[in-house]
């Protein structure tokens, strides 16, 4: 369960969560062969359920929404448990079919997964079925629901929790067999991005960031290494899990508890889905079903592109001067234009997140003057920021850390420091000093053996010695690690 | 030049530094024997004031004051220097008396400083005059102007930079026999908090923090550590330089080159001040005669304890579900009001202590959900808090910290933690989450040997499933610090 408040802002509407409950309650486990809930599994839903309707106390009807999934879906003594829940949860609780499953999830999964320009596909493995969606922007396209279901194929493939490489090929073979009904469609419509959204994702990233399956760790944070999963990454986990015999024996770092009993199935048709489809890589998001529903509670239209959302709900809820920062982005952009292309750079994209850093950079005022670039860092690392991808957030913390004092906290080697787009930003900060409108179109940028020059008017110069100023500490400043910054008055 | 935010609340109104220009000019030390000041320091102050002035561009005239002091009060060509100053600053600027200078440092200092309920004494020891002050909330009752500062009082006895003990003896005499003019009136008033509010008193403090002179380092974060002044402190700094023989070859950590040339003068005259006016330990505040004019420009009344202003506005700044803070602050207060007060401990310092952690324990939601409890404690570490102390904060960024989840990172040897605090505040935050008013009057709150007592009725516990779930799990993370807390339904 999750619950949230709702915040708005003119380009668009977020949902931020302020409380999660979380029951791992695995309802499929307790489905008879004869598709009957067994009282087991009764008595851990309601238990669960009542310890949400205490917390949904005092909530009015249009504000709460329950849906049930799969298992409720197909057994067939639903009914009764369904009334019984009614009662302890305090509101209704809607089965919802594949189909709408499906729907909601690509709306949760497609307002939090990094923005995406084309189409995207989700993955979500659930305890009985997995969905398979294809949309655009926040409309799903495609959808389906499979019956396979990591729950039920731990159960079916891996009795008692052994596993071993036939195991896996039966399992295998047996999701890809029902994925095959829908790829052909799949393929031909296409996807630019895809994301896996559900526990069983979730569960599988952090294993192979945890146990380097990615290869050798790269220069993101600790915390910031999950998110991925690819296809070599797979296969090494699972033959990790092979090597441990049982799933209780796996020593894997970060596997809890309550995941080993439907690991191996999940990974099987996490596998399958790789291998049908043709995927390479797959992003995690956090929530999906969840905050699909709640998106769908509010029904507001939305800026195509999730991140505009949230750089404009950060200027809001940091009381950001949007003058200034609108001067800084605009003159950022301008200097980072005077700066040839290179082929391998795509500039509309780093104009944008140049454009999101020039926005957001004065956020850690909120905290305090001394320092504050420290603090804007800070907040971008660790604040959810829908539509952002880790490298974004990544990117831009360094953008902000970096934007004003000393230049040494940055790292030469980090791969997601691009100097020049650093340079436009820093003498930005620099001439918008004043927060004043400033007439900057004269000075002209452009890069010099191992660093840059600065040419700027000398009328302009008198009549600006604080910029001046900045602008021979700016030199300083970069000289210090080794790159030079030449100020020529002309 | 400081560059301040008005932000009003309730409670009273706050200046939010954005931004702050520094240069140091030491405009005294160009003054001749003759009290004209000369050439070389009237270019170094009209540079600086002209990159001012251009900071200053498209302010209008009732945003700005531009106050001068000491060396502008007493130089004879000051007409002159005023003229061309106020050319390129854009403003006029006014030649404050030393009474009206140290009723502004006052006003300043007493909105920064840490809260104190009796009254207070401000020291502030400028370049060529010192300021003495007593007061009662922003109320400055006592002003004294005298004619010693650190410039001056170097350049007499500390010629060429020799710092040996005969020099500081006479300048120490020198001070104490200007100082003893106010003695018995300032003794007979008498005060309960002294602070230093200068230059002078912040480098010292930084020297002593960094050297180690206030003893062996205590658990506060290290950038915490500055902020105090004891008089063994000021021994010990005075005897390093006698070591060091000349000023210039002081290897002391944290000693700014801009520095050297006043800091003998400055710190004989605070030695003198401590020895006359029988202090022993000292408070430094950052900011004080450019606060105190800002403060003095918007004069609004304030609450009498900043500290009630600062909560408040924090809540504002970060959307604090104000009825949540508040419910849980009543039930944290609840409960520890049911533990016996021992002897040493300040029960009503704790209440606000413990109340204002409630206030503030969901600030970090503002960046995200997922583990926000480590981000409220990271503002409280970080933000500017007028009113707090460095301890202040320190006590309620671990309060903020150890609200909810695991116990482990709460240092179990830190004496800035209150067990019974943090025990009232968690229980508090687990009966509240479900953001009702809930009635808590019947729990009952206890010691046991190494741990707590919880009493819950039987009737209560059978109507909150999610509450008797979470004080399980309250007991489980207490155990795992080997700390005992037994529940018994009643």
């Amino acid at each position: 369960m999750v619950i949230a408040r709702v915040i708005d802002s003119p380009s668009g509407t977020q949902v931020m969560p302020i409380d999660t409950l979380r029951d791992s309650v695995r309802m499929a486990a307790g489905l008879t062969d004869n598709k009957l809930l067994d009282q087991k599994a009764i008595t851990r839903g309601l238990a669960a359920i009542h310890r949400f309707g205490d917390r949904l106390r005092g909530f009015k009807p249009k504000q709460v929404r329950a849906v049930a999934t799969n298992t409720l879906r197909v057994a067939r003594n639903a009914d009764s448990f369904i009334e019984e829940a009614e009662k302890l949860l305090g509101f209704p609780i809607e089965v919802i079919k594949g189909r709408e499953e499906a729907r909601l999830i690509y709306i949760g999964a497609s307002h939090d997964a990094p923005a995406c320009s084309g189409r995207r596909f989700v993955l979500d493995i659930g305890g009985g079925s997995t969905e398979f969606i294809i949309g655009d922007g926040y409309e799903p396209k495609l959808l389906e629901s499979l019956y396979i279901g990591c729950v039920s194929y731990s159960q079916d493939f891996f009795p008692g929790g052994l596993v071993d490489a036939h195991s896996f090929k039966q399992a295998e073979i047996s999701a890809r067999r029902e994925i095959q009904a829908i790829t052909s469609q799949f393929l031909k419509a296409g996807w630019k991005q895809s994301i896996g959204s559900s526990g069983t994702a979730r569960a599988i990233a952090e294993l192979i960031a945890q146990n380097g399956f990615n290869g050798p760790p790269h220069d993101l944070p600790v915390d910031d290494m999950g998110g991925v999963i690819t296809k070599d990454a797979l296969l090494a986990l699972k033959q990790s899990l092979i090597e441990s015999e049982y799933i209780d024996r796996s020593e894997l770092l970060g596997l809890k508890n309550d995941r080993r009993p439907v690991l191996p199935g999940g990974l099987a048709i996490m596998l399958a889905a790789f291998e049908e489809l043709g995927i390479e890589r797959m992003e995690v998001t956090e929530a999906a079903l969840r905050l699909g529903v709640l998106y769908d509670l509010i029904g507001r239209s939305q800026h195509h592109d999730m991140r505009y959302v949230t750089v404009e709900q950060f200027m809001q809820r940091y009381g950001v001067d949007r003058q200034q920062a609108n001067r800084v982005s605009n003159a950022a952009i301008f200097f980072l234009n005077q700066f040839a292309k290179p082929k391998y750079e795509n500039r509309k994209d780093n104009e944008q997140i140049l454009s999101w850093a020039a926005k957001l950079h004065e956020i850690g005022l909120s905290i305090t003057h001394n320092g504050y670039h420290k603090h804007s860092a800070y907040i971008a690392t660790h604040a959810d920021m829908p539509g952002f991808s880790k490298l974004d957030q990544a990117r831009l913390a360094a953008l902000l850390l970096g934007h004003t004092g000393k230049l040494g906290k940055i790292s030469v080697t980090s791969n997601y420091i691009d100097w020049r787009m650093l340079f436009s930003l820093r003498l930005a900060h620099v001439l918008c000093r004043r927060r004043a409108d400033e007439k900057i179109d004269e000075i002209i940028v452009k890069e010099q053996e191992g660093g840059f020059v600065i040419k700027v008017p000398k009328e302009w110069v008198k009549k600006n010695p604080l910029t001046q100023f900045g602008l021979e500490k700016e030199s300083t400043d970069w000289k210090k690690i080794g790159r030079e910054l030449t100020i020529q008055v002309f």
